[in-house]
């Protein structure tokens, strides 16, 4: 019998770069570590996956100072962008991401101006049922 | 046999508004699902436990522009407030809430100036070893 | 046979003095509990470890205003600093540091620039091949 999948659950609260691109690390290397991915997007996190804003995403303002030179840096390094992370781990099966629901009702966001590669639609107990089932739980 | 029930151990770093939001939406929403919740707040999650500052907590600088609308917005949606989702929580008899010590000096915070809902006053041991046996934990 | 050690495993992303006071802690009150503790700078965290930071660090500009009368405080309460926080830590050779490789790169930080009491330099998959088996996951 094949040793069951680990789990990853993770809720995504904030929308800078730094942030973002912390949770597609994580995300990304969990699937290619044959994990399943489970990202719930809510706050400041949510807003990024209006279509458009995962573009541009920026540093905290305390860190404001340093993203010129980190874009040029992730430049460089061929680094993906969230965006495109994002994109990749959906193409390996084992990537589920949820928006949260009253997140969209407080902000006014309709499923329409999200981006498309959302699974579904969700509450917080959705993501809890899933998380007390996971091996990692985190907040970003 | 019952089932044994499931535990979400949350430590509330954050005062700000978002986070205190978080928070207490995965606390509402896991003692509604009959889960224990256990939430240890520590330093500015700390302060915000101070009696009449739950009621005055804002977003961070970098969203401070949205403040004035969030708080309509949730007014419109006759969302609870921080305080009331506490209270609430509460009376599902499935809340802990604990006030970290070493915060409490480090702030000068003494017991009569928190709320008098907290159950206990506990270092990180205390958290750490809810947190070993929990299904959840998170940090916000 | 003895039961199985516990294990805490801890992200550290962000480099502020009260995050990083946090970490070091969990992580303290862990190994005093006979735990394992495996914690992992990334991003704003793993610059806090380049030689010199751990002692600069302050706080974010939200709480500037209270930097002073914080270390003033911990100063009186003779709190020891977060670097020897970390070598305490060490100390009970329970504590494994990860500096993040991927963050090394971007931030063009050497192995060399770096305090000498990192374990291991790593990718996320090793971190999250220790977390997957841990008692306590968290981000801060």
């Amino acid at each position: 019998m094949p040793e069951k999948r680990k789990k990853l659950a993770l809720i995504v609260h904030s929308g800078t770069l730094d942030k973002l691109l912390c949770a597609f690390i994580l995300g990304s290397t969990a699937v290619s570590m044959d994990m399943e991915a489970h990202l719930y997007f809510t706050f400041w996190g949510l807003n990024a996956l209006v279509k458009g804003n995962l573009e541009k995403a920026g540093l905290p303002a305390d860190y404001r100072h340093m993203e010129e030179s980190m874009r040029k840096k992730l430049k460089e390094m061929k680094y993906p962008t969230p965006y495109e992370m994002l994109k990749r781990m959906k193409q390996s099966g084992l990537l589920t991401i949820y928006a949260c629901t009253p997140s969209m009702e407080m902000f006014g966001i309709k499923k329409e101006d999200l981006i498309p590669e959302i699974d579904k639609l969700a509450g917080a107990a959705t993501f809890l049922d899933v998380a007390s089932n996971a091996d990692i739980t985190l907040l970003v």
